[in-house]
């Protein structure tokens, strides 16, 4: 492999602006974990918004696999950035972002996830539901086809 | 947990249809792999089509990480069954597909796999490019909010 070419593009600020844009825009991704009993990768949908900080913020119930699943191991792998009806969808701009899953305090976050989420008021205050930030310690940017950043958890925040 | 309520159904003839119907239906889907340098799961967008056995087939790059970590691991899971624009994500149907995925001849199953993704013309026969079958051994099918099934891959496989 040491003759392939390295398809990891320099990061810059479109990369950035791109990789910030599909995190504030996603309402649902698919949420990659380490399933306890086998140890293989298990993928399912969860519902996510951008926390104040920027960082995910998802509300999973306790009944799911992908809850007890980060119970055991808080590593996580989420993709953001879902293609539309038409064109190739591997075209598509599209992140993984790579992160540990943090419990959080849902009360307090009540008002800022369901502006975001109206319709997790069906079932925001089950006593079953708890809210995870997922912190991204690095994260892949796919933009389309060979068009591909990684970046840092810098890199996912707005300048201040 | 011992008193939480289990929420997987019993499998019925409706969920095996459902299932199969998402697998032949997605022309793309999450795959998560496991992280060789970190052990973390790791999900990216993947193409898929249903293989002439109804398992799904995947055309990716060597030069791509999940690529990568499925040679140094087969173990990976497949999420399928994508949200339209109107309505909860959440309640939309998807399936959870635990895989060992197998290198398969590409040449054998060009017209196959181009008659369903007629996009991958410009890419199929680039070197890099590589053909893997997905062997599911079980599935999480979530019909819905409230509504899962556990299947096996007999479950999988429509009645001959």
């Amino acid at each position: 492999m040491a003759d392939a070419p390295n398809p990891i593009r320099d990061t810059d600020d479109a990369a950035r602006t791109q990789a910030r844009g599909l995190i504030g825009a996603a309402r649902f991704g698919a949420l990659g974990v380490t399933d306890p009993e086998t140890g293989a990768p298990m993928v399912t949908r969860i519902a996510v918004v951008p926390g104040p900080d920027g960082a995910p913020l998802t509300l999973i119930s306790d009944l799911s696999g992908h809850s007890a699943a980060l119970a055991a191991n808080p590593a996580c792998s989420l993709l953001l950035g879902e293609p539309g009806p038409r064109g190739d969808p591997l075209t598509h701009p599209r992140i993984t972002l790579q992160c540990i899953a943090q419990p959080t305090d849902k009360t307090t976050l009540r008002e800022h996830y369901l502006t975001l989420y109206p319709k997790a008021q069906l079932y925001y205050d089950f006593a079953d539901f708890r809210m995870m930030r997922l912190q991204a310690s690095h994260a892949l940017l796919n933009g389309g086809f060979g068009k591909a950043f990684l970046l840092t958890s810098d890199d996912l925040v707005a300048p201040g």
